[in-house]
């Protein structure tokens, strides 16, 4: 994908992998937390990181062409209007978030079956062309993942073909195969996925593990 | 695992992939369909297999010590009671169906997010050990896959840790490795796996794909 700059809203692990894999790839990235001017760990990291800035939700929003959501899912209708929306009409939008209750023993969906985040993100955001995607891998392996056999699928879902067609070259520089599952409403089942990622992740003790697809020709 | 009497309730393609594989590995099975003795087709695909009788559903269900439902994922609780749920009490069951809703453009499922088939069957058979397993997969790869870098993961969910131990010594015979994601209400990402699988068929333009796992470490 040519250097275009990029926002990142949410400053967690997500937001600083994808933020750190953006800049290694030469976009310009800034990386929106709630408080920049009190987040000196952030200041920290980002100062560690050559062509990425530390700013507001808003300043993400605004500075970036192509802004990711890496907050977390249930506050990501907050985040997208503390950020304000005007300043994602008409942008590609990636959301990586997923709308996790942590309320009980283990996560859940907080919505499911006829709803998913992704489509909550693109109701917030009518005018934005919003992809769904890296919701269904750890932080670690979001960029240049060191997988065997690779590139691997990456399942991303959208209304817009020529969004997912961008996505798609983004995914490639980061070591991914776009995989296009359909339309925004997808978002469903890539959500659901990630609720058995973990329970996967609990029974192998480790993190580390992502979804492909195995076919008897290998292809 | 030890041969043993097997029922298949349902005689579709993923019941006669069943009964077949069961046959294969030296169980005595028995399928059951609606209206046996007006079904010649059914009774002419059995006879071409050695230990596969054809009966009904309550023939399957009380011959089998461990029955498998392959029916229509929206008519198995009507299928358990024309089945006769006495003949399941106590046994171990194994649920290889999804509650697709085909009345859609594309298959959708019937419920979800806070509910599942699985869970559906576990209520409509309490004093049964219900194991999710073969519902991620498609008929021509259940028993014997001839997937590259196997055994893959069959994920598999419910509530009877010694029952899903039988299943995954079954699916060692069939050339799976069982991955046991929880309880029975995991049911719920095992059947929205489904929807994804479709998605993927409908944009390969094939359906001989299952989910694996990758992780750096290969393991």
């Amino acid at each position: 994908m040519a250097p275009t700059r990029v926002g990142v809203i949410g400053s967690g692990q997500v937001g600083r992998a994808l933020a750190a894999g953006f800049a290694a790839r030469g976009h310009e990235v800034t990386i929106g937390t709630r408080e920049p001017a009190e987040n000196d760990e952030l200041q920290a990291w980002a100062a560690q990181h050559e062509n990425v800035a530390v700013g507001t939700f808003a300043a993400a929003a605004e500075a970036g062409e192509l802004v990711a959501l890496a907050t977390r899912g249930t506050a990501v209708e907050q985040a997208i209007q503390t950020a304000g929306p005007q300043y994602l009409a008409g942008k590609l939008v990636i959301d990586a978030t997923n709308p996790l209750d942590m309320s009980g023993p283990s996560p859940a969906l907080a919505i499911g079956h006829t709803d998913s985040g992704g489509e909550t993100v693109q109701r917030a955001l009518p005018d934005a062309r919003v992809v769904k995607a890296f919701n269904t891998v750890n932080a670690g392996l979001m960029f240049d993942p060191q997988l065997p056999d690779g590139p691997h699928p990456m399942f991303i879902a959208g209304d817009d073909a020529a969004a997912k067609a961008t996505v798609a070259e983004l995914l490639a520089d980061f070591g991914w195969e776009a995989f296009d599952v359909g339309g925004i409403e997808r978002s469903r089942e890539l959500e659901s996925l990630v609720i058995l990622w973990v329970a996967i992740g609990a029974r192998r003790g480790a993190w580390d593990h992502a979804f492909t697809l195995v076919t008897p020709a290998g292809d």
